[in-house]
């Protein structure tokens, strides 16, 4: 059995892999076995233990990854979600290997935002709005630039000071692109092409009136029934929504469970699954000034595409 | 986090240790919270995956066991089953290491065979018959030595060359016992104070007519509703009978979901289980004529048991 830490899993493994792997899982959805996910709750500091299994009877592996979420835990340094996948070749039954799968998560969650707007937002998109700044807000970044020709990015985070920090990250890696800390999420929002939402709030994070036609929202936060990003009044204005997983979004996430309940939004409406989005391979929208929403709650398979992309590249990488 | 494979864990972790982290766990079951366990059918190969996930709240320890099952492993000198255990500290949401369970979980089933006989038994027991020389049988006899003086052991196997190839494998490590080979499973069964069972058999292993009063009998095999070890004729001759855990024995053990579905032997008549008896602290037979019957199938927290008992003997060794 073989052990990679977050180090080695980040030196060989990027986002442009990440979204190639992602898209080429989509194209052979039929080899995925996946349950429902486990959730154990712990009570005190680690709130809830999730289990997530997935099999590629194809490529003949199995994964699970096993996820804690600690929410009290950056006020001591740590991160919330820290997880670990456990790989097995199901040819022979052996465990293959252990990968640290916080970065994988970040990576896969930030694919997803970037495979979404690939192929729901307009092609010229040249300016990204990122509300929110904590831990998965750079992979939501990586997610974005990787598909749009992004020149200005647009932060807003309750702590100003933390979405300071955020941009020197950004600047740093990005040093020709044009990055603003704004306090004005009503700016940030009128000027965005692109919106990335990557936060906890129960309660919408910005208001449906400022966002301007032709706009592309990804919302990430909401995974839980009690949380919301996304303005109930958004979507009778949206052409377009897209869910990377319906069943999961039915049940974790309050942005569309309060709407759908009150009658403002159907989820029968919705234009289908990112796969299926993917699968046309063309662009969703039918006009420049469509507003499109894709909502992402994560599910195994997702994890599994990844975690089998960095494990091929590890494995032809000779260990140090 | 931290990796341990089996020789690790053999050499710090022995049957004693096993034996008594379970009985100590029983008596603080209510620090536990487990899942039904999770199968995903594979189809090739690994014919299926099992994950079984528990927590100990008051050790602020999570596992989960990921086992791999490929029935036809043996004829590539490869293990049937494979095992790896991830322990996560629920305090702090880390994963803490990854363990090579495959030894783990025979140890486990061992230790279970060795306190049913503990409580069960009749304690002047001297003889040991096993049916089923297989991978699991080296742990069933070392739970049995443990708990009662045995002089004399009684083998059978199927393949006869089995049998010798592991009697020899006992008599090196137990130089003083007096081993025999039988091809008569009559024999065996009359002779023995203790039976255990461990084959993969789908019909009785011995007949009921042939057990002696007073035996106490162990069965591991009849894991799947096919299977059976035990002649049903037995259980109106049984003055007790324990199992390991009710719930997995109502699901999986053919051998007593036939008969009690023809209403040879009902559930609701037996003497609880393991965990009940060994909190009484006595011995569970009214006299040395009884018949006892122990069946086990296996739970998350004989597994947690175990791996927290060696987590925390490895713990405390300095790494080589």
């Amino acid at each position: 059995m073989k052990f990679w830490n977050e180090n080695d899993i980040q030196a060989i493994y990027h986002m442009s892999d990440a979204i190639n792997d992602i898209e080429t899982l989509f194209t052979n959805m039929n080899a995925i076995t996946q349950t429902q996910r486990m959730v154990i709750s712990t009570g005190t500091g680690a709130k809830s233990m999730l289990y997530m299994p997935c099999i590629h009877k194809d490529k003949q592996i199995g994964i699970i990854k096993i996820t804690s979420i600690t929410p009290e835990n950056p006020q001591l340094g740590l991160p919330t979600t820290q997880a670990n996948i456990i790989i097995t070749d199901i040819k022979t039954g052996k465990h293959l290997a252990s990968l640290d799968a916080s970065y994988l998560t970040r990576l896969r969650t930030g694919a997803l935002s970037g495979i979404a707007p690939k192929y729901m937002s307009n092609s010229n998109s040249q300016s990204l709005g990122m509300i929110g700044t904590g831990g998965m807000a750079y992979e939501q970044f990586l997610g974005n630039i990787e598909v749009r020709n992004i020149q200005n990015v647009y932060l807003y985070n309750r702590s100003r000071d933390k979405a300071e920090h955020f941009k020197r990250q950004l600047q740093q890696a990005h040093p020709n692109l044009d990055i603003t800390v704004t306090n004005n999420v009503q700016t940030l929002v009128q000027k965005s092409d692109i919106i990335n939402c990557q936060t906890q709030s129960t309660s919408p994070v910005f208001e449906a009136k400022d966002i301007q036609d032709g706009t592309h929202i990804n919302g990430i936060g909401s995974y839980r029934p009690d949380m919301k990003e996304m303005d109930n009044q958004l979507f009778p204005r949206a052409s377009h929504v897209v869910f990377d997983d319906i069943e999961g979004v039915k049940e974790e996430a309050g942005e569309f469970i309060e709407p759908h309940e009150k009658g403002i939004f159907k989820f029968e409406e919705i234009d289908g699954d990112l796969k299926s989005i993917v699968s046309k391979k063309q662009l969703l929208r039918q006009s420049c000034e469509a507003i499109t929403i894709f909502k992402c709650v994560g599910a195994a398979h997702f994890d599994l595409a990844v975690a089998i992309g960095a494990y091929e590249k590890l494995n032809k990488t000779p260990q140090s």
